[in-house]
């Protein structure tokens, strides 16, 4: 399964840099990376020097000075890859660059494919599936909430909790198979009500980490709002002052496309994806259901629903669009009443808002769109409406989809166990299904698994890593 | 002079990439480090750790990990700037790049300015100003023989030449001033012969120096090419054809707009500019003057000129134009003819081509562009027109606009010593022209200059530089 060639690759952002950094592992990285690298001064080789130690020097090529470089060592099995690496830390010219690969790979080393560098790392031991699954969702983060579910999972968050619940399963599994070799003196090692417990247990376990995916999967791309209300309450003055917060890190992120730029924001932290309600809009009564109908479908994918209402209208009128919305909510999504324009609104309007019976999933918020009055309020509604803080405390939440898709088997199976226990099934049966809950927890580690699967995960990597 | 406060920076490129390196500089720079890492396993402290060693750990704040990181550390006065650097090495994430910078200016760094790396080199004594302005250039090189040029420089090229000058200078003004202080007895300890002699010499090498900007810029920005012709004589599709010859490096340059991408192509590793000469062409024969006294202001600008001519048309009617073009050239000037569609050409054209003399700044080229035939030929005679081999093979080309306006007044000075010298005027006189020639050389090198020259000089630099 391991590749015995030197790769090598430019790890750092593509383009025109201060500095750029190309990197080689593998057992020839040092004597390939020698053969066009020397000290002007001391004529010092890199072969022989120590571990993770730095060489100021020139690269050349056919005598020819291509740049001053600093040459870092790394060496197996201390080292990312867990091989030998170089890194070149050059001037940032393309120019540059792209010489010093070229004369790389004339000396034997090789372009390394999207995420090689992690995948070696992965084979040779380094950093289990899952872990190195995480490497990427550490380069593409880019908030605070989602950087900090993915270096968790880098660091091994993820692995553990998985690695915890196989134990438990691997000594239910090594009970229930002795009895079989013992089936005719129809012995019971496996306490069945000890068991039955324990699988209660594990399928809480697997279940909430099933669940988490949702919110996992909401932190890691943008937690889903919709913004809804009729023309002319306030709404897009609402998301321009909200999309105006704080675009700082989402328009630096090269390859984000203008769209998303416009609809991801990251506030206080947190990112957030407002998406596109156009359709829920109520202009003349007579043709409102058939617009509503067409767009519930998006609202069933929002999290948080911001009902924008106008306190320039009477509370009547509001509370009818309230309890539409309402009825069309689920108890899992949180809905915040924004009501718009307080600073000119019917007294009456907002007074009876203020006393206005709010469940569990509901907020309330009084603001002036226009005047930024209020927003404060409002995000801190949101940004508590998914307990966040609370959610990125917990080392283990499921950010990945192959990890969903895994989870999902994996609790189907650990179900069957259970409906097995109770319906007092043989061994044998009961041991095949947690053998199979069992492959996939090892799926998602990388200890079964095969080449089709690896090449999948590591082709969304950028080449160097 | 000396600012003593550390500075930090983003070195790598803007944006996602595998890694990124964050550099610090300045005498706190790793007591600052220290302040925000510790390695999990050992807890070792970067205090204390040996010079270009390097040391993987956590980055983290306020106990939460920020990334995992290999930080590298140079000691003053062995660093790039002379003063303890540190540089951290993180996944690329545009998050965690930021963050880092944040923690690292809350512990006590400073955002570095553009170019301030490199400007403590030059004020710690770690290379002169030549050598700091061909790091800019090093870093903006696309090309093979502009990045050859900056290379050169950076590696102190230009600073040895204008070194050797200097000391001939002063040994001169030495010699002259010493007659300053026997001046009542009128001796003459300066040769005045030799030093005829010596400022002929220096002379002759400050002029080259001064002519060599104008190649020196041309390799750096792209050779001037002017394409000339009758409409439809095939123009464009020869410029497409040398477009699509070598486009890959131009493109990949960020910051480079759309119109230079179409105009700057590297062929063989040279950067040629083509300009737009659509304003030479020969439609109407009454209006044809005015149009192409109009443009000829464009073709002095260029350092080759292709003619292209069609080879269906009449001998007579090809030789006129190739007359008309020669009579507006200059000497200095590389004239290509290239004879167009030779595939279905009028055989007497060619043939009476085939003959035509040329003199030793012209080139004839048969060619037939849409179907790519002796596009080679072209391209040799080009590459050849401007002898760059042989241009970047000498190690001293101007190639900096600060350079050669001093060079210029450098020049003019050394001219007045030739004159004053042969009027014979008197020693003082002598002195101050010699030291005002010195002066300049200087300013060059940077031991004499002024704030503002710095700061116009490192602004335009890259941050993290």
């Amino acid at each position: 399964m391991l590749d015995q060639s030197t790769i090598c690759a430019i790890s750092t952002s593509p383009g025109v840099g201060a500095i750029a950094v190309i990197r080689l592992s593998g057992n020839e990285s040092i004597e390939i990376t020698d053969k066009v690298f020397r000290s002007p001064k001391t004529g010092k080789f890199l072969i022989g020097q120590a571990a993770n130690s730095l060489h100021f020097g020139q690269l050349f090529y056919h005598d020819e000075v291509i740049d001053e470089v600093v040459v870092g060592l790394f060496k197996a099995p201390h080292s990312y890859t867990g091989e030998d690496i170089v890194e070149i830390s050059c001037h940032g010219s393309v120019y540059i660059q792209q010489k010093i690969l070229e004369v790389l790979i004339s000396e034997g080393a090789q372009m390394a494919l999207p995420g090689e560098f992690t995948q070696r790392a992965f084979l040779n031991g380094k950093m289990d599936l899952s872990q190195a699954e995480a490497v990427a969702d550490v380069i593409a983060s880019s908030n605070a909430a989602a950087h900090k579910l993915a270096i968790n999972q880098m660091r091994g968050g993820f692995s553990k909790e998985i690695g915890a619940l196989r134990e438990q399963l691997l000594h239910f599994t090594a009970m229930v198979e002795l009895e079989l070799d013992f089936s005719e003196e129809e012995v019971e090692f496996a306490n069945r009500t000890e068991l039955q417990k324990l699988t209660e247990k594990i399928e809480v376990l697997l279940r909430n980490l099933k669940d988490s995916f949702q919110l996992g999967n909401a932190i890691k791309n943008g937690i889903p709002v919709a913004i809804i209300g009729e023309t002319n309450v306030g709404k897009s003055t609402l998301l321009n002052a909200l999309l105006n917060e704080d675009k700082a890190i989402v328009s630096d992120i090269h390859g984000t496309t203008r769209d998303v730029i416009e609809d991801v924001v990251n506030i206080h932290g947190t990112a957030f994806r407002f998406f596109d309600t156009a359709g829920i809009r109520e202009t003349k009564d007579h043709i409102e259901n058939l617009g509503i109908e067409r767009s519930y479908s998006k609202l069933e994918q929002a999290a948080i629903v911001l009902l924008v209402v106008d306190t320039h209208n009477s509370f009547d009128l509001v509370k009818s669009r309230i309890d539409k919305i309402r009825g069309r909510m689920d108890t899992k999504q949180q809905l915040i009443i924004v009501a718009n324009k307080i600073d000119t609104g019917l007294p009456t309007t907002i007074q009876q808002l203020e006393v206005l019976d709010l469940t569990d999933h509901e907020k309330l918020v009084f603001i002036a769109a226009k005047q930024k009055k209020n927003l404060d309020e409002l995000i801190d509604y949101m940004i508590h409406a998914i307990n966040i803080e609370a959610a990125t405390q917990q080392d283990v939440i499921v950010t990945n989809a192959r990890h969903y898709e895994i989870l999902k088997n994996a609790h189907t199976a650990i179900l069957r166990v259970l409906t097995g226990l109770e319906d007092g099934i043989t061994g044998d049966f009961l041991a095949q299904d947690i053998r199979e809950c069992l492959y996939y927890m090892a799926e998602i580690t990388g200890e079964v698994g095969t080449e089709e699967v690896l090449g999948h995960i590591f082709k969304n990597f950028c080449i160097g890593k």
